[in-house]
């Protein structure tokens, strides 16, 4: 059987900052989500990054922010849907230049941080990012996080011409609507491997989870967001691949 | 006869703050030197820049910078050739993902400010950003600053398989070996139009210009920089593409 | 009789980039808001714009806002409260490490653009703000908007020990809550200089406004807010302080 | 004996980027030399910093820098000595800033990485740093990098009636001159602990060290740089300080 996608943030270094475990975690990916310099990153670190995804046969995605260095882009900004828009552009062209001195190109774009959850929420800041990924290139999918209820969202992208992939977490809990539960809630985050490779197993079967108030829940799932940040979350990413590879010869 | 271009740093806004009068200016111009945010600019400015550059059928240049937006790229930094090549990529990129949405695409490349100064100080540099303009498209010309003897630059432009242009200026003193007399001294700049016109005219017949020692000088002229900043430019730039348009027809 | 302080935006210049004609503004205002690196100003800028303040005599106010120089601090961001009171801190220090230079000192703090607005909103914000001002110096007033109901302000103040001033505007319409009327709508700003100059006396004189609804609206007044953008503004502010004059010798 | 003081660079760590073990190395330290936004940190991290230095009983001291988080102000930029003024002005100016919230006050400044090397090489500079130090506080010394020859730094500091303290390294070789080998060259850093104690000792005693060229080598040295970068440096400064209080109660 097809399994979903494993995708991971990467380069999110900074000058003389390093984060994240980028070359353990390369091998084990199918995409690799590049920060652009807004939230994370800069050219040389993107450059490294690329280079290192395309030694390992790994699909480039920009990961575009708002312009928060400090905030790691993870602080909703108030910024217009022309704003966002040309935001995402300017940030998928800058990597896309990195990708063309490495022979590569983008693959796929996929938001980051808050600006990721703003577009989830509100439709208008959706469009705006389709209008700049499908501007930059008709071609380009955009990640967007699954939920319960898909179907808003790929009548939207219908309309505006656009292949989407959906997102989930084999590592998070969700509750009835598939949205994320909260970090701040017990339970929001699995810490176990075996629950962790369970959840995407179940993800990749097209199997329901078990929402956070115990009803069934069947989401989407184009792809996985994995993480490089730790040795854990690494082991968890070997592991996840080799569930899946069991499940591709099965 | 054929005229050099005539070339204008453009799009220098950013945010809240306007400079330049690029509506003014951009139907006398043929190519428009757009800053990519390092030194000016932001992506909503670019945007609106170049799709000003399209209306006018002018061709976009790219205008990167070293990353100093406080200084405006005019204060030289101790970047490495390597840094230099990935933050030219970065910024090509950038506004080439802008022109995507467009409909347009990077015509030339020319470094700004203190990056323009350096590399024309140190081949090493100058090698860098030439790695990165061919690499993103080999194709593209990269401006130069004319001087008296352009060998070696066409000799390294040779050996990079690249198309350089030699840009001279209308409004400024040259001394004898070709390099533009610092601002510093009297007599630096031009004010007066028909002076100004007067040496554009003389470098677009390729006649030689009068040094500030009083040599004669000659200098390669494949395009012309001119400037947009206030309304006597403004006026300078007018009358030098009607002096170029009398050349054309001649 | 006592009028109200006449406050301005001034410092709002940017490397290359001038806004504002503070210079000629200076001469009638009482405080100047001078902006602290963070969504406007640089270290150059701000020392020169406290000297001119301290030569026409006028009171040095810190202006501290949303780490944004793209969006001028207009743009709210999500950051927290924790957060919000150190980057107060460390702009209202970085001001009055340049007034120690210039031998004055900062009297009041106004927040800025998108700050101003969200601590009215939120009174965490309010509250973290608060901390952060009283803890630089404990006698420094900390300007908030005027609304109809000034008492949960007064009493917060009083359990933070703090001094507080209402600003209030000469040049906006209110609802009847003392909110600002939305410059989205018709009639929110008065562009005609006896309707300004007519309201800054009223609120000087401590008379009700007419509210956007018709109904009398009666707003606390410690300081008015005037602007020097353009020359209009200008005069509306000389305008002002001739009225002004006549009501304190009357 | 009285020993030199020990200072470190603190506080380097920027959003959510950690870098240095700062807890780690505060207990054994005079002195922290705290990062003010421009090349690192930002106000939450200076504000955990200096607390962290309050707990401890640790001076701390204002480490400005050239304005390049990319670079971590490490790369010479071409600022004017009006423009260096200013921005050492604006920083030690934050710093103070959040001290003041914190019960504490600058006892010192020592400028960072590149600002501090063009400053030991230009007077101009140097006295641009002098004078924003000065009119912060005529009674700040301000740190220099010690040579062979501390006599023109003295009078320049008489003449501008400003402390100075000299600074040595323990883990640098250093010429004839008195300048420290270039990382570049073998032997530049050492990496014994032993010998870097050794040479502490020396310093600390007054005796002169062997420079590279194998010549006798005086410093002048009222403070020892010392690394919190890693265990191994951590492990060192813990090292020298043991040598230290035995020099102290000898």
């Amino acid at each position: 059987m097809a399994v979903p996608l494993l995708n991971c943030d990467m380069g999110e270094s900074f000058g003389n900052y390093s984060l994240g475990l980028d070359s353990e975690v390369m091998p084990y990916v199918d995409c690799a989500n590049i920060a652009c310099g807004f939230h994370a990153s800069d050219p040389h670190v993107m450059r490294r990054t690329v280079r290192l995804a395309v030694e390992h046969g790994v699909r480039v995605g920009a990961h575009p922010a708002y312009p928060d260095l400090m905030g790691f882009g993870r602080r909703s900004m108030a910024c217009s849907p022309a704003e966002v828009e040309d935001l995402v552009l300017y940030q998928v062209g800058a990597l896309a230049g990195i990708c063309q001195a490495e022979g590569t190109s983008i693959r796929y774009v996929k938001p980051h941080g808050a600006l990721y959850n703003d577009m989830a929420r509100d439709a208008e800041l959706l469009r705006a990012v389709m209008r700049a990924v499908r501007s930059f290139d008709p071609n380009l999918p955009l990640m967007l996080m699954a939920t319960a209820d898909p179907e808003p969202s790929r009548r939207l992208a219908e309309e505006m011409d656009m292949a989407i992939w959906f997102e989930t977490f084999a590592d998070r809990a969700y509750d009835a609507k598939g949205h994320l539960v909260s970090r701040r809630l017990p339970g929001a985050v699995h810490h176990d491997q075996a629950t962790i490779v369970a959840q995407a197993v179940s993800l990749a079967r097209g199997e329901p989870l078990e929402a956070s108030d115990g009803t069934l829940l069947q989401l989407p799932c184009d792809t996985l967001c994995v993480h490089g940040d730790n040795p854990e979350s690494v082991a968890a990413v070997r592991a996840i691949r080799d569930a899946f590879q069991a499940l591709e010869t099965a």
